[in-house]
């Protein structure tokens, strides 16, 4: 058992003699594995229907020869320019009418039968020519799925979509009317030919139109998705199948039904900042990625040894020195690999400034020798693949949420759904407890703690499985924009959030966002003279306030001033076994972590190692038998003492007692059994 | 005679039981109006030439019931989605070409033939089953007309209405031609089928084309609510008929041209702010109405009991315990009306979060508590309605100098119409005056002080106007930007402005704008050594400075620095039996203040109330037999007292001398006969 | 011999009288030059083919007996919108589709084959009728051209443009696939239809398409301007033929080929600001000019008198009294005239706020009487007409470079070519050397001292004249984001900047851009203990770092903090009789300004003229005979001596030893004969 260590190949970018170069640069650099054919269509297909497979037969066999395991992409990310010229009808069209052409990467309808049809013969070939060969590893379908499409083939996959939804007959549509709200604004649809994509309209559209229609497209890719699997597994029935999922700030798919059909998770991450930002990027992306995978090891597919994207559009890069860290952070938190995209610097094309494992300046280059370096590593972390993470605390991640905020909902309010998900996840890594991400309607038994920001849209099923969390022991802590509509994306009536209200004891009866940068002053417990609460004096509210009564809560802090003065904002409501809290602002951050410390007391939860110092991170990688690995990362610039026992892997040393991390320092002590 | 109290009621978003609740907290909140049908267009004719009156019956009838009377709308700002595929060829194409889809609402080009057909069709399905109707007391045609299209059928109802202003013949075109300038980068049409709507083109548009364009817009959605009207009109001769003009930044119709139509002024109007600018925009708001419907009682259509779009996106609710006051603005400047989008909050659809009379929390909430009180207080106020007010000063508006500024004026300079009639209008208020809005062109003979912002487009019949105001006695305060172009959009030659040169006793040579941010200092005076104007020191002006020279005016303050250093910067010109004064820069908040109160003291203007604290706001409305009531609203965080005498209408109260009222307090006292 | 005064005429939006009056104030004036139909398409040929020359006529024969030389143009860049009804398919069409329409001017695709007779006929009507006459005195093509479409007629000439570049056989699309990289995102071309212009696509383009597309519309306009040039030579043989090149910051065409065809190089230039920056762009603009006129005397054809564009969009007006200093800036490098856009102010149209010399409100003006006191200094100065300006440094410049960072080259770096370019130029003004702008493959051998700014794409013909110049003793300053691909836009590999490695000494590694704002501290020299060099310390740099290693370069100045401490930052290389100096980073403007110090003394220059106090400009021109002309612009607000010695010619007075300039002051010296 190894960890996968290597990054996208493309040699068709360049001449043979390079490839006996990197034969030889790849086993310098440790590496084990190479993602091949990822944008090779225009390749293996010349013209529709030749297929010429000699390069990829010989790269294939390099590869094996070199010891070097193959991940298969199909190429279907990228039909050819031909195919354009063919099949016009399948190229994709904006929610203006714009229809896109080829000269990128990604120029298809997804929904378009011609695309669907060359998609899945392209994959049934590959899948037929390997099928069998040794060194394909995994098989990758497409890449990174998520583009979308207005065009009449869509119009006619989403209509086919609301009927298998709605019911294809009269009453069926009638539910529509009734689900989407259409007696507002004049929209009642008549007969299903009406019923189209929301492309572009006068004023606002429907918000049951705009959510169903990322719903579909979710689904349509997704059945893209495995017709190409199908086609594999029937040709290769015993290589696993994935797909690489992207994780930016948006996400058009939804992971959590997308799971269901991959053997194996596998993601990109690109970071979003060269600091703090960056560490909490890369756990809040290793974080998803396992709880996508259940649990079991992931695949890192993707992430750039130097690239950084932050908000903003300029484009900066790692520091020299970090790549070691950074993967390590994917690796504690349960990757079995750290994969680049991508091997060799394109010297053109869209991507030719994109950093690679071998630069431009080849390798006789500081970051060349830091991916040998990080080769070397993973060759002495072999032993922790396989092996899993643990978390009893969970933040609820929830596609149907999103899609639905963004949908029309609570407009303007600067309610981010990523940044509210985010903002609890960086609050519980900064406590030093690991946590999943959990579906509302998931297996939430493992789970003491649950964090629920920003969960707008709530199911019947989501609602009852977080009553039954906390009437059996668990703590779950409810932020304000929960809870608002159901699952048809409708308000439910008498008094906010919902499908929450009774278990969280409080009626919320109206919204007060506050403006863009006031903030409101809060007061600690239920209002002068009354017992302070877990929060700090001082705390400050900001971004959103709610009128509220409570029908059964202790009140934790209420508004000190404004419109909403005395009313409460932060409330702790006993059920069951355990607790509903409810926050009606967004916390200022040391106010939100001390609340949050008083939710993981709650629980009885404490962090993974108590007493780090902070900006040291500590995540322990457990395998059958008690065997366990802790991962030690040292992000601050001071040095830091952590008590551990073991082998330190990168060493070899021998720990006793405690560690010493210099500024920047990582370790992996593979622990004295201890029962776990 | 009663006020209007109520709000749009939507019933066909809910199923029966829902409307017996209606009824029974309709009556506990004191409503009396229900404007219904707003958007049911498919609902009553669920396919072409198929009528559905059967739930508009139930309805209306229930509302008599309940003693409720109906403000019975036509739906045609929302066609049904069959519309949309039986006349593609109607819907609205935007100037880059995309045709819009049904999805919201408004999805129609009103030039299209087969729209207007369908929408007097339905107009006259309406009028002929409701027109003896008892409930209904007043029809309310289609809903905020505002939308623009740049199809086909627009290019040929543009033309059309082209060739009625210019001629329809070669000499018309020539007309055409020699009004719109296009001897100037060659766009000389040479055949009327050249001419077209001013779609994308390569740079800047034709400014006589662009003006034109929208004085056309105005007058097709004018004939579109005549059409209707009229149909209207000849089944029910007894009821009024109008429709709700909305009142945000922009405005597509010119509201003097269409006030002429309507029998009954009605506005919609939305808050920027929850503060001071929230008052000064109901103020601005309410003027703007009372105005347009020429002094008379006019209807406050729909405001919202919480919601507030200020500019920037972000939706903030109004706070509790504000709908009394600032319903009280709007009836204090001459509404008969208070009534509000929406009686029931949706659940579902564009608006589900628009907020309402009765919230998605029900009747036990706070803002219903307080949306029955002030139905309670609208009853005691009863006998207020009918009565008007009248000012003696007023701010001109116009929409071709709104029009004509936004087409290519003065391009860059950062002069917004509506915000320069908006600081002219909130000065005025400031200093206790209530004033109108007022047309150039319009009788100018009530008023003593009239101000001139930003009034770019002058007629020869409006500066005669304003010539006649002038030497009648009035007081008349120009300010740049004005008069700078004739009716025909072209600059008058000579010195600016144009149309005023002679009458403010000044020659403008040139125009300096300020760089954003950059002030220019002001010495009062005509310079050293000269007596001080009314400006104060330290005056200083911002956004534009011009370069001029007085003619025969005096000269009021100076630029004292800069490059235009020495040049006169406000005017005063004695004419006939009053005075033309002329502001060349915007002056700062207290500088324009103080120079207001100046030209109010030569106009012989005084507040409504004199001495009242900066926040207190007095407005007076008055009937036939000197009967009159005092409007009292107090803005500030500090109580004021105020001399009043009479009967408080919303306590019963006697009023002896003088009244106190609490911070955020209001009043209406019912004043001992003094003649007026 | 005199110099051109004057500006653009159009009589046709004027009526008769007027010209009267424009005869007599064009002779109050001084004007001697008017620039004639550039926008009379529509005038000249009312419907196609039938041509009515009347009014120009009468114009030309006016203007001659006024002794008006008149510059005559062809209309083409506004065909009239009779073309547009008769050819829709050779009207212009956006990157996304949208087909643009008449209503502006440039409503055409150049490569629409219609269009291009179109043009071709009218400019050989012109010819034809005008060739002899006595009064023109120059031919001006069109009117800036600038014009980029995608529509099917700019595909097919795209195609054709590739097929000529690559070959049009299969070879040829596969050097074409080789040089894009379409081995990237599997793009590759199968068959040459496949091939377009870089349309709206899904997400980034292709860099190769982009550079490629940018280099075939600078072809196909000049092809266009070419055919009307040859019509017109054709016919009037003895007059030269320009058309005027448009100056602001995007520039379509390659001003270095362009050159190549025109007879006269003509440039229009729009300030981008008031004040030093303002000077700073007279300056650019005008070095620019001379260069592409290969030294030789240019035509500045147009400026605003008062019209100012920042960015940002709020259009300002130069301050009253800067016309003469403004206007001196232009001839002291180089320009034969000073020609503004344009006689007579519109009153109607697109431009009817351009400013003009004789403004809306007459000639009583402050702007006349400038423009007329502007007018008497021409012709004073008329001698200087014909002589030149040499300069023995220049700032490299290319439009590659330009077009290939702008198409995907070092995305989100913030690195703005003309901005780098234009830092270099400012730099060398402060120092008070006079430069050119230079092409890295044209005739480097005259100077001595070239900066290299942002030369992103460098051919082998450029990186070898770099070479043989510092080889030769010349001192070459490059500066971070040179020499990184080669003429197919490829990445040289083996380290940065491929090109020029070796002459520079280093090798870069990787790039280290800097987020916005922040900025890394220099130490100078190679780090501690080491000498310093030429760099002051507290230098900072910002932008952009780069990991470097010297080959062979003396390390002048080190990063002393962040990720690259302890890396070289700035080096110096000797190479043969000369050096080639590097910067990894963007200096701050004075360790820039030191810097550029150092290189003009290592390449042994010294200023115009020696001493100067900061703002005081002084520029010479020289002539045949060893005459010469000293130009003394003094910016600031201090009064400054100047030595100098000859006859002032503005004021006629004799200079002996020194000259007083007041603050705005300016002279032009008749120096005593020195030799130059």
């Amino acid at each position: 058992m190894s960890l996968w260590f290597g990054g996208d190949y493309n040699p068709e970018q360049w001449d043979e003699p390079v490839w006996a170069e990197d034969d030889a640069l790849m086993r310098a650099a440790g590496v084990n594995t190479a993602t091949v054919g990822v944008f090779s269509w225009a390749r293996l297909e010349p013209a529709e229907g030749e297929y010429d497979f000699g390069w990829l037969d010989g790269t294939l066999d390099r590869l094996a020869a070199n010891q070097v395991r193959v991940i298969l992409a199909t190429p279907t990310a990228s039909p050819p320019p031909w195919f354009t010229l063919a099949y016009p009808d399948a190229m994709p069209v904006t929610r203006d009418g714009v229809r896109l052409t080829h000269g990128s990467r990604d120029t298809y309808c997804a929904a378009a039968p011609s695309y669907r049809v060359a998609a899945r013969r392209m994959a049934a070939a590959l899948a037929a020519r390997y099928g069998q060969h040794p060194a394909v590893a995994l098989w990758h379908v497409h890449n990174e799925y998520g583009t979308v499409c207005w065009c009449e083939h869509a119009a006619l996959a989403f209509r086919s979509w609301l009927q298998k939804r709605y019911g294809a007959d009269a009453d069926g549509l009638a539910q529509l009317n009734e689900t989407w709200g259409t007696a507002c604004w004049g929209q009642c649809y008549s007969a299903w030919p009406q019923v189209q994509p929301p492309r572009a309209t006068q004023w606002r559209g429907n918000p049951g139109q705009l959510l169903d229609f990322r719903r579909f497209w979710s689904d349509e890719l997704l059945a893209a998705f495995c017709e190409q699997r199908d086609e594999i597994r029937a040709a290769a029935p015993r290589v696993p199948v994935t797909t690489n999922l992207m994780l930016p700030d948006y996400q058009v798919i939804d992971p959590w039904a997308w799971r269901r059909e991959m053997d194996v998770v596998a993601v990109d991450h690109y970071l979003s900042g060269t600091g703090a930002e960056g560490h909490a990027d890369i756990a809040f992306a290793a974080d998803r990625a396992r709880s996508w995978a259940g649990g079991r090891p992931w695949l890192l597919m993707e992430q750039a040894t130097r690239l950084v994207y932050p908000p903003g559009g300029r484009v900066l890069s790692r520091p020299p020195g970090r790549m070691l860290r950074d993967s390590l952070g994917y690796l504690a938190r349960g990757s079995d690999s750290v994969l680049f995209f991508q091997w060799r610097a394109s010297r053109a094309g869209a991507e030719m400034w994109h950093s690679a494992m071998l630069p431009h300046a080849g390798p006789d280059t500081a970051a060349f020798r830091e991916v040998a370096a990080l080769g070397a590593a993973m060759a002495r972390l072999g032993e922790v693949a396989g092996s899993t993470v643990t978390a009893r605390a969970a933040v609820l991640l929830d596609a149907d949420s999103w899609w639905a905020l963004d949908s029309q909902g609570l407009r303007g309010a600067d309610l981010r759904y990523l940044d509210a998900v985010r903002r609890d996840h960086a609050a519980l890594r900064r406590s030093g407890v690991v946590c999943d991400l959990a579906h509302p309607s998931g297996d939430l038994s493992g789970y003491r703690l649950l964090l629920a920001p920003a969960l707008y849209l709530l199911t019947g099923a989501g609602a009852q499985s977080l009553r039954r969390f906390a009437a059996d022991g668990g703590v779950l802590v409810v932020s304000f924009g929960s809870g608002l509509v159901d699952a048809a994306g409708q308000v439910q009536l008498g008094g906010y959030p919902g499908a929450l209200r009774d278990l969280l004891g409080i009626r919320v009866e109206e919204f007060f966002p506050l403006p863009d940068g006031e903030v409101v002053p809060l007061s600690p417990g239920a209002g002068p003279g009354s017992p302070p609460g877990p929060l700090p004096a001082g705390a400050r509210g900001a971004t959103w306030t709610e009128l509220m009564t409570v029908t059964g809560a202790e009140v934790l802090a209420s508004y000190a001033a404004g419109p909403l003065a005395g009313y409460p904002a932060v409330t702790r409501h006993g059920v069951g076994l355990g607790s509903a809290w409810y926050l009606s602002t967004e916390l200022d951050e040391a106010a939100h972590g001390q609340l949050i410390a008083a939710a993981l007391a709650a629980a009885g939860l404490t962090p993974e190692v108590p007493g780090l110092p902070p900006g040291v991170e500590a995540v322990r990688r457990r395998a059958a038998g008690g065997r366990s690995w802790l991962f030690l990362l040292n992000h601050a610039s001071e040095p830091a003492t952590v008590p551990a026992d073991g082998t330190e892997l990168l060493s070899g040393a021998q720990v006793a007692g405690s560690l010493e991390l210099p500024p920047g320092g990582v370790a992996v002590v593979r622990e004295q059994s201890r029962s776990s």
